[in-house]
């Protein structure tokens, strides 16, 4: 209930994303059940690779606690992070991961790889993934659905 | 031969993190020859889990080209990449990588994982590791020796 809740957060960051033409994945980050921290993926807006949202919300995460160790933190994100945000999320520590749709081609918390399952690394997030996947799912499948439809109508 | 010229570079950044306490890392990207981007580990200083070296060059190389794309480069680390670092090189299309020491608590290009393998990404850089790797590795082992011996002290 509460994961469905914090999902929704997530959700609104991901529409902050889409208004500026970016794909839509949103990211909250949570202590003590009080949001300390939205981001969104603003890959092309900053031209930067690593600029997806549960990056950027770590970044304001460790401002905002003064440390690099976010370990009494849960994160929550539309979708399941890639090799590269799963990695930021076990070097911050972090205790818990909430993502709502599966990602066939990058995810790597269940899908393609279970970085969280690593057992030489020193650190094991809790996780679980399909938290109001559908409309995580939508969000994405919409957002690509009008690019292919922009797309056509520029041929 | 260049493999190597290009490490020698990416351990003198690895000697400044050494110089302000910081776990030894470094690297260098290169574009045509060229460095075009060197960075080495803050992550104490700057308080940021993710202020890794190989993190740090491909934010300074996103900059330095205005592009998230930095699919014509190579980067040269010292150390086998974390997940979040291969993860990060593999999201920004890095053309090739090159790593000095292995790392077997948390290398995830040969040896806990091997991330530029995994057939779902859509990316999957060279890589080449154990260049001038007795340097790399020494540089790592004197650092924390040391470290053991002040705390030894403290206690």
């Amino acid at each position: 209930m509460n994961d469905d809740k914090m999902m929704k957060e997530a959700i609104k960051q991901a529409l902050k994303a889409k208004e500026i033409d970016e794909v839509p994945i949103g990211c909250v980050i949570v202590k003590d059940g009080k949001i300390i921290s939205r981001a969104y993926n603003k890959r092309e807006k900053m031209n930067q690779s690593i600029a997806h949202a549960e990056i950027l919300a770590i970044q304001k995460a460790c401002r905002k606690l003064d440390s690099w160790r976010l370990d009494e933190c849960d994160l929550f994100v539309t979708l399941e992070p890639c090799p590269m945000c799963a990695g930021a999320i076990i070097q911050s520590r972090i205790k818990r991961v909430v993502f709502g749709a599966y990602d066939s081609k990058g995810g790597s918390v269940e899908t393609c790889t279970k970085l969280f399952d690593v057992k030489e690394y020193n650190h094991h997030p809790e996780y679980i993934g399909g938290i109001l996947e559908p409309q995580c799912s939508q969000l994405l499948k919409d957002f690509f659905k009008e690019k292919r439809k922009k797309s056509k109508q520029i041929k």
